[in-house]
């Protein structure tokens, strides 16, 4: 079968597409084709050499989200069989229940092979089925950034109608915040530094938005929509920790996303928190249920993944470095079998 | 002032409109010049002597749901003045916080004064300030019927876009209960005796109906609408456990809501509560703070209350007939002052 | 290998041992030599034909609470070694998260073979690590009795030390039910028709208790030496609902245990359960995680399972005979490896 | 009567006793003789000016923490009477349910008048009933210190036994936490420069102790007697929120308490935060319901606040530089009345 393997050192130039064998299925594991596969902000910056992962074996099969067809079952499987439409988990160890260390130390594309490949094979816990009005495309945007914003605002929060969502950006994990939030009653303040995503944003329900090439000073401008409060919620993605705990109200909780802070973000000040009784949480994506309950949820609510570009499977670099120049809204897309 | 009182003994006879001194103000306590009431089952159920609280003290002003302005601050109020637009708590003293026997010992209009009058006292943390967007009369709608289903879909079920959510019938709770459930993305499914209430049922969001006069078995019908499954929530107003607990999935939840079990109940089989994981949880309306809630979700979200019949205040008698005839949709609402 | 299978008609008679293949791992299963078992009421009650499964196979291994040593592990199987000490759970299926039907399906002993049996296989994620200061006899006594305490006080409760614990007699859920509560310093009224036991229970901190034979009418006692008030929390074990929803404070909530409802338990008044709020929530075992907390929250304060007695493989009969005498306090125990 | 005021500018030497009115009860006020004050380290930062409120009015009674005898009630009050003995709680607007800022704007002896005073008076749901066998000094040690450990411990972490808490130091907080996380079961870690007070911790049940004078890379240690793993909480009192967070389990929570950040500590590196998806949770002392429950806790399990001196009412000032000196071990008390 034909699969990408990041050689290093890494860099963009040693993300390369060569022949391999096909992976083969121990008992409680399923074999997928794989039809598609989307790209997050983490492949860009591991492809580049921007961090890795402790152990770090290469070359690996690089990006973590896939979605196909189960072409083969393991002989104790008792869930899937050949045919079922399929999505993998981030985590192939963390199916269910709360975070723990041993759950989340193999991520795909990064700590252990990813799906960047024809074949791949995942136990059966570690997938979910995809309902029947997701083309693979949109099944394959769910995984990394959907599963991050749902744990967030669901999991986490457990959203209500009374609460304030602020969403950095309208990169996947932003645009998915912006869907989940928008179905379940809250109000969104979003920025962006383009007027034009920040129209697609309100078109897509966004209450109040914040160009913020044109207000540096965000945080202050959240508090002025807010009547001072500020936000309940901020999904934080953006390495501005310092403006975002200024915007947030008191009571309200942070959701600490990415380990990657760039070196232009402050330091924040926590000298309030207390007082406040603000949280600060970190958000590392999220179990098998978490993709099972928010397929589910897009699907019976007719939404759909806002998919920003699509390339082939030949054109994975070209996905990559599309990543790397910032210009898209929501996820990008590679088509692969 | 003008006020009705019910007499003993208790009946639509004994339900009186009579002159009265007009309440005078503690200082915590604010004065309310009532504009709207909304009604209950549980007047209907309390003028026709169904029931009384214990310690009952007969005459009592009736009726607990109103809307109002306040024309007078006691010396310790803080947070509202003269001009604000209020409703009262259905409990004066549950405030915030969970239910305690102390908090919900007087509820208005039962074992206490209620507000079917021209002026009423209350405390200040009592009473929660009114949106602009609502009239007197939407505003009066919330209090018992809102409440008792905000605090079960919202602050008990921490309703998910992934839930299924059972409702019985068309009155108050009901409907306050689809607005909430579609409000927050989750599926509903209502019964009706009448196909033209189902009609707006679905014109309102409902997913699925079921008319209950021509699917006896109407338990049999939601599992057939779930896979077999069942409902995550019921919200039980209908003394109707014994085919709720069928009707319900495993994990799921019943709200049981009125203590008024009607003679055609079955003694519902508790048999497999334990294998199916199963919860009832009794609720008792709820608090000012619930209230507050509810009344900021609905304004912010364009969501008015559903007012099926609004009479004037010499026709309370007439409001209290129509109740009991059950050809509502929504509440039914006496105009005050 | 020997193991014991009930056979159909299923009886006491029809329980029998013989010789048979020892089971073979599977890539991602441990086969397990065991080494004790315990017995449940529902062990019992299987045995004597008063239930069964849907889809019940006979002859199956009974018994589901099962101690021993890995003496294989498969070819995917990373968390467990040749040698490691472990203990089974209940639910093969349910390794963490909370509670689903697909979870609860399969249930050892029951509707899948059980463990009364020298050698049996488990998935990986099925089993716990047993610490170091428990015997193996002391391990077998964890997996139904403890983790349904544990599922009902510690998960489900999230126990404080302001509240009062409802125990009903001095079986395995019960005892284990009064170590979880003094451990995490709540109050404890325990019933049983026995004055030693209940002296057995007073050492091991139990704060009050009633001789449900001198004092037939309970609930009046628990709510005489709770100021009236009732207690926050009811293990219903012995179907006696009627006087348990009697004994509950307002507010406070029941975990409904065991699906046999002896003939003589009248039904429960549920009418006023809402003005109450009061909560009944079945409970069925737990998970793989709950087994594993316990058995480390054990370990840490020094505290054991009460074995009440011990049997030896072969009397395995005798064990099930002195169980249904009612005369343990505690866990009855077979020795098996 | 006689009462400390705290004059401007701020310091010790103006912190002066005087004879002023006393209060006056408003109808749902009740009057209280002061019998004992306690102090927080608040108090000492106050006196020496090293922060105040925002519209801070000079001069002001200083202190929080009280309990006495109801002398007076209001009319409107209805569960207290005269010769109650009872404790005030930090926020006078703080009665129960979850934080706002609106409950937390008036704290005692900072944004309002204090509790050094022959009497006070306080709103009815403000203070709490002092069971039998608590002192007035002993009484009057929970309301700050021990509050917030209850908040952080019960309330927010609802602590299990297979928790480890990390409690720096021997101050209120961190004894109070003790004593909480003793009596729920859970594994205490405690932190001091005093052989003597890890001494005195260890007989109060710590399982384990550092000497930081001794071991200043107390975190290393607290990751070496864990395994590896680290805290699941930590009571954050100390301003070493760097060190804290490498001591914290991936999945814990630290607890942020007190502003006061000291000027020795180090930014934390909050970089792997989401990645071992850790909390920080601000907390700022609690509402009247929590000291209820707090005191009818350690009442009902025999459990007594540790106080570490006692002053006369005319050494308010010594009590004051004994807490600067920092050899306390608990609380700090002065007899009032």
């Amino acid at each position: 079968m034909k699969a990408y393997k990041l050689h290093g050192p890494k860099s963009l130039e040693n993300f390369k597409l060569s022949d391999y064998d096909e992976p083969t299925v121990h008992d409680h594991e399923v074999k997928i084709q794989v039809k598609a596969v989307s790209l997050n902000f983490r492949d860009w910056a591991l492809a580049n050499g921007w961090f890795g992962y402790p152990g770090e074996k290469l070359p690996f099969i690089p990006f973590s989200d896939a979605a196909g067809v189960v072409t083969e079952v393991g002989s104790s499987v008792t869930t899937l069989q050949v045919g079922d439409r399929v999505a993998a988990n981030f985590f192939p160890d963390w199916h269910d229940g709360s975070f723990s260390a041993a759950k989340t130390a193999r991520s795909l594309g990064g700590s252990t092979d990813g799906v960047l490949a024809e074949y791949v094979t995942f136990p059966e816990n570690s997938v979910a089925k995809v309902p029947d009005s997701f083309s693979f495309a949109e099944a394959a945007a769910f995984p990394c950034a959907g599963v991050t914003a749902w744990h967030s605002l669901v999991v986490q929060a457990q959203l209500k109608p009374t609460d304030t969502v602020l969403l950095q950006g309208t990169g996947g994990v932003s645009i998915f915040g912006l869907q989940i939030a928008k179905l379940m009653g809250a109000q969104v303040i979003i920025t962006s530094s383009s007027e034009e995503k920040l129209t697609q944003a309100r078109e897509m329900g966004a209450d109040l938005v914040i160009n913020y090439k044109e207000t540096p000073n965000w945080d202050e401008q959240v508090r002025a929509l807010t009547q001072g409060q500020g936000v309940d919620y901020v999904l934080e993605v953006a390495g501005q920790m310092a403006r975002s705990v200024k915007a947030l109200k008191a009571g309200g909780s942070i959701f600490q996303i990415g380990a990657v802070g760039g070196p232009n973000d402050e330091a924040p000040n926590l000298g309030m928190v207390p007082i406040n009784t603000q949280r600060i949480q970190g958000i590392y994506v999220g179990s098998t249920q978490m993709l099972t309950d928010m397929l589910h949820a897009f699907d019976r609510n007719q939404l759909k993944p806002v998919i920003s570009k699509t390339f082939d499977f030949d054109q994975a670099k070209e996905a990559l470095a599309y990543m790397g120049s910032g210009s898209h809204f929501g996820k990008i897309v590679v088509q692969v079998g």
